[in-house]
């Protein structure tokens, strides 16, 4: 079947993972951090982790069905797989995995960024994963119109965009969102921490409000498809940029 | 197919709501409450009503493939169905419907309740709504285990437990947690508001926290298929009956 059974824990309850692969001319970038996030995210969910195999064959047979796009989005999906009625899932959930692919073209233009009403839960581990659950994310995306959406917490912290990690500069240094502010842990935000620190730049991971930002330059928004792009605007405000985003984007093209 | 395709919106970021009815005897129960709660959950998603013949005839189809069983639960599911790549809805989004039924056993014992870590969140439209990113409620329950999940919101008010709303008395009025705590709008829980108000019994929607409820009397859960369920202990403390427990649940049952 092409598809998945009216029980699935995933499609009912959202009771499942997934991860978004950028395939570049064919290979997949950066596999083995999607794959040990998918499989951390299991063990704190209690679901069993995904094999490996499988898990990368599903995505290259994907990438292979689209062999005529350069530049795919694959999707991999972990479901906890068909259960009983109910929130309770059984003894031993036997997951479902699969992948689709699409065409993911390059964003070359600056995001403008709103500050949207709908809250990241800062008080479930959920907000912390990529969860089958997304629909807070949708209905911020919703929100923002032709925009990208500012998530700030349930606390009032900034937290990221709907479906990237935010990152500025206050000064000459380089502020991201705390995890513990119930951000992802992007795959694209893990490298450009590596990336700052091996160009010297220094990093701060913080917990703030929005007015954190009203001085901050060289905003930009980071996840596996767009890589490193910069954000030209703020509620309507210009924001001015930072000599360094220029050096941290082509740090992370070299990388991803 | 007997399934969902694997672009479901549903699936892949649960996009979508639900309902669980009970059918009695073949009849499904408040199935106008059921069917004008789906219809609202749409109106503040931005997706379109479900038609009622079709929501109506997928959950008898149901039922009839389970004739034998004189109690059913039936879970109908809405998805904002199939749709291109990323968080952004198709300008037009198709929804897809379907129904399933399974047997549900009447549960007569009190019920244990113990505060979980798994918050609310106080901060989204969608957790007032019986949406398909049900994923928090998953873990609430799991934390829980043997016994049912009182979660806390965001803001540490008393929300509900992880898939009923909550009752009790403080002295002789009945309280039960506002909506904009985060909690959704059972229907069961409006069965019981009617019927207080017709018994003479005064309630009161309120924001409180878990501290208001050491002194409470009559502690109950109520869905649309346990009806109203008697808590016994509250994390690992007896709670006091109150009389008017069982009044209350006399009254339901009627109607239900």
């Amino acid at each position: 079947m092409s598809g998945v059974p009216y029980d699935d824990r995933g499609l009912l309850l959202g009771d499942g993972l997934f991860e978004t692969v950028l395939a570049r001319d064919g290979a997949l970038v950066l596999w083995p951090e999607h794959l040990a996030r998918m499989t951390a995210g299991c063990e704190l969910m209690g679901l069993p982790a995904p094999d490996p195999g499988a898990a990368l064959a599903a995505c290259e047979r994907a990438v292979s069905l689209r062999s005529s796009d350069r530049r795919l989005a694959v999707r991999l999906t972990l479901t906890a797989g068909s259960g009983g009625r109910g929130l309770d899932r059984p003894a031993a959930p036997e997951t479902r995995l699969f992948a689709t692919a699409a065409p993911a073209a390059m964003t070359t233009e600056p995001a403008e960024l709103v500050t949207v009403s709908v809250r990241r839960n800062a008080g479930s581990p959920a907000s912390r994963l990529k969860t089958l659950s997304y629909l807070d994310n949708v209905l911020a995306r919703r929100e923002a119109g032709a925009a990208e959406a500012l998530m700030l917490n349930t606390r009032g912290e900034v937290a990221c965009a709907a479906a990237a990690n935010l990152f500025w500069f206050c000064g000459d240094r380089l502020q991201t969102p705390a995890l513990t502010c119930g951000v992802l842990e992007g795959v694209m935000r893990g490298q450009v921490l590596r990336a700052a620190a091996s160009l010297g730049v220094a990093v701060e991971e913080v917990s703030v409000g929005i007015e954190a930002l009203a001085e901050a330059t060289g905003l930009f928004l980071t996840n596996s498809l767009i890589g490193v792009r910069p954000v030209s605007r703020l509620d309507g405000r210009p924001v001015d940029d930072h000599s360094d985003v220029a050096r941290l984007r082509a740090a992370v093209a070299l990388v991803s």
